[in-house]
């Protein structure tokens, strides 16, 4: 086997809203969108190039948000440059706080908060870096 | 803002036998592994150099698996050579089919399963591939 990409698709209720949290949050550019016949969009965003997709919520093949689950069962960790600056930047987007950035006992400088549809994002770089 | 990586962290049971069966079903090697002083699991994973954690579930800051929520809210999209066979070999592991390996309105060769833990793999390539 070879494999040639993986990435994650994290479901939403509203991928526009989304979408333009992600923008507003991280920087995240829209790459493609697709709407099938019912209406659901899937759409694929990159922050500086690492993709990742939106999927609205859609009952019928499992696709569920935290939102309608109450939790969510894949955090995203996202590494960057200034994790305090980018965990301030998205909270003045309108994520949670579920802890403060601070250095960690396992060699990372990391927070972590809720996006509006409930998704946790992982913020941190390396405390020797 | 600069962003270095972005990894997604499966939420999983049992972290051991969660990377015997990607071990077994996409070829995943494990590339790190640090314990908690609660026992919690951190691994890091690769499939063909493509990373993910897999990280023992722990509810006191909300790390839930798709198994205790009854549902998952991120999908993992792999792509890969051979679909089909990628497919079988997942579920040879102990993996359950979704729907099947098939050529898909969007453009893909696409099937989806679920792993033991309840987490959603949908592995394909394009058509055009």
């Amino acid at each position: 086997m070879t494999a040639k990409s993986l990435t994650p698709m994290l479901t939403v209720k509203d991928a526009a809203a989304a979408i333009a949290f992600y923008r507003d949050a991280f920087g995240a550019v829209e790459r493609e969108r697709a709407t099938a016949p019912t209406g659901h969009v899937v759409a694929k965003l990159a922050i500086d190039g690492l993709q990742f997709f939106v999927v609205d919520e859609n009952p019928d093949p499992f696709n569920l948000s935290p939102r309608s689950l109450n939790g969510t069962t894949v955090r995203m960790n996202l590494v960057v440059d200034d994790p305090d600056a980018t965990a301030a930047q998205a909270v003045g987007a309108g994520a949670s706080e579920i802890f403060p950035v601070a250095d960690q006992p396992y060699g990372m400088r990391q927070g972590r908060v809720a996006d509006p549809d409930g998704h946790h994002w992982l913020i941190g770089k390396p405390l020797d870096d």
